[in-house]
């Protein structure tokens, strides 16, 4: 299928993925009184009383956010909020279908950090959450950091921390097949955007050690100077032999690839030089940093990609929808890492013992059954957490 | 009915009043290739080649914001964003079971006039329209023509000019019952806030001379140091005698008192002070500013409140649904005043000669028949004021 084209024409006939639609009767003058004036003062004031009410009397509970800037837009770039539309939209659909989120698209028109977090902050009395999406990168970081600091819900940015969750989930998988203990497993991360430090964090807080994360000009290494603030944090963190050079110094002896960056930037020579056993995740949309059979025939025991077409597909909706439909569930104020861990092995235990093999590491973007492990498992999570953080008198 | 205890269970019920549902399939492997990744680039790179494709290929076109600062929520003051949510709610849940219009309610966490407008700015390429509601005058004012002076989007202040549509509407049809020439009919309207000074712009753009304009301290007089700078606005364009006074002199001799002020301020004697088959529009809710059977037991001809429960039932619902379908259908920038009055002598037209009595004066809040009478009177007028503008090369 031709699916530019067919999907321009799908889109001009669906004219909007998403709808609002009511929920209640209004078709006599009761119904009216009842979901508008005179009664609507009632729960109005029930929440003037008590604001955590607007969970219960409003769609507030249910409904996130997505939003996004237009300046990362897929591999696309920065194209504005109008355009990026399209992608939110779809993003909104998803949301509503796996798991029955509502979720809203809205694009900011400013690239500017304060305008964006303003905005944001100001709304977030209208949602249970908000999702950031195709912001660009540092910007993202600074945005999250500002409104988590600042907002009463649920901030995630899905392109760092939904795609580290299925990255980990299929990661666990990936090395039982091969017989690696994850916290010895060395990982080469090559792309030092949202998603690669996305990854990389939450590498680092399942404990794993060693972790290189390279950009387009090298590996990154404590002590650089021309490294810009982020990357330089994120240096201190990885790299402990504090190796220099590039891509093919970095995955020497390296047990896992791991690719958020640009086509056809692995070659085979690079997988030869790996550990035994290597696991290849390129990831680059929708052409991969090496294509899957080119990987394998440079001795690749197991590869994932992004896309559909080959086995192993590494989709964030395997997780977004799932996190915040558990985060939702318990009422969460904060996605915290334990439940970012929690959904990535909700994931991986998606793959049964008898399924798993090198070419069904996780699960199918369409498995129905993974959403509701994940929301139980996220929740869980939020509980525990909710649970220890009483007990020392902290709000979480 | 108790509506405040049935409508407080029935919110609980609902859990939202509204909900974002997914209009496209995402069963399989197409169809998420089709509304998601690889196919969404295409829609994205129609429309960030021109904007206005994004009102085809989203839903923007047919999305209202429902927006509030929650300052001014029914008769309820300043509840805050939160607990004002409940309203614009049933707002949004009215457009679409009405006019088909998809809105979301938006609650901006800020009194500030500066950061109102630039949330709303920043939001105006995800929306078709804005509604705004609720928000305390003067702000709203100021509020309104600031983001008109920045949006590329249709901005309707419903207090003002939903309410100045239905008045409108029911006053021509009681004028014509009484006889009287609207231009010639002299109109006192109290309360000087939103609705009030929505109502008189509108009838002075009809053409009305002889408006006397008051608020709590009695009529608004230009040359009058103490008004607020709105006010004295308004005085410079109403009270053309320079009457001075209280609500009984202004009442003295009129033909129309309209009522959006506080409950019980009309007495027998001021209804006995107008001119002859006076028409009296006591709107204040939930209590009126005088009952219905008082004022006919003291001489009014016509009476038209805003409850349920009384004839002539004066309701925005059978004004913003309409206005907002026939901007949306012909893609409107702007809402101006003519097709305002498009949808006031709509709503009135509705009413026909056969049926017209001083007991109906106006359709049915409920009556379905209105809104595409409204949103095809509304669209007839954009199209005819783009034509008139294209001739003269500015654009609307």
């Amino acid at each position: 299928m031709d699916y530019a084209t067919e999907s321009l024409k799908k889109h001009q006939e669906w004219q909007g993925k998403i709808e609002v639609i009511c929920r209640v009767p209004l078709k006599t003058r009761d119904d009216l009184s009842l979901s508008y004036t005179p009664g609507v003062a009632a729960p109005c004031l029930e929440i003037q009383k008590d604001i955590n009410k607007s969970y219960e009397l409003t769609r507030r509970g249910n409904l996130v956010a997505v939003i996004t800037d237009g300046s990362a837009v897929l591999g696309l770039g920065d194209i504005g909020p109008e355009a990026g539309m399209p992608v939110m939209e779809g993003k909104c659909a998803l949301f509503k279908a796996f798991a029955g989120v509502d979720a809203i698209p809205l694009c900011i028109r400013s690239q500017s950090v304060d305008e964006i977090v303003n905005t944001v902050r100001l709304l977030a009395g209208s949602f249970g959450g908000i999702n950031l999406e195709d912001i660009a990168a540092p910007r993202c970081f600074e945005i999250e950091e500002r409104l988590q600091g600042c907002c009463d819900i649920p901030i995630f940015h899905d392109d760092q921390h939904g795609t580290a969750v299925v990255v980990l989930a299929a990661l666990l998988n990936a090395l039982k097949l091969a017989g690696k203990s994850p916290k010895e497993a060395s990982v080469v991360i090559n792309g030092a955007g949202a998603a690669g430090i996305g990854i990389t964090k939450l590498l680092l807080s399942l404990g794993l050690k060693d972790i290189i994360l390279c950009d387009r000009y090298g590996i990154l290494c404590a002590g650089d100077d021309a490294l810009r603030p982020i990357h330089a944090a994120m240096a201190k963190l990885t790299n402990v032999n504090k190796l220099q050079g590039g891509l093919a110094e970095a995955m020497k002896g390296a047990d896992v690839f791991i690719g958020v960056s640009a086509p056809g930037i692995v070659t085979g020579e690079m997988i030869r030089s790996m550990n035994e056993k290597p696991i290849l995740f390129p990831m680059a949309n929708p052409v991969p940093e090496i294509m899957p059979e080119a990987a394998i025939s440079h001795g690749a025991f197991i590869v994932g990609t992004g896309r559909s077409d080959f086995p192993n597909q590494i989709n964030n909706v395997l997780a977004f929808p799932g996190i915040f439909r558990g985060a939702f569930d318990v009422r969460a104020r904060v996605i915290h890492e334990e439940m970012l861990l929690a959904a990535a092995y909700a994931i991986a235990a998606q793959v049964t013992e008898e399924e798993l093999s090198v070419d069904y590491i996780i699960p199918s973007a369409l498995d129905q059954a993974v959403v509701p492990k994940v929301a139980e498992a996220v929740a869980c999570a939020a509980k525990a957490i909710k649970e220890a953080r009483r007990e020392t008198d902290v709000e979480t």
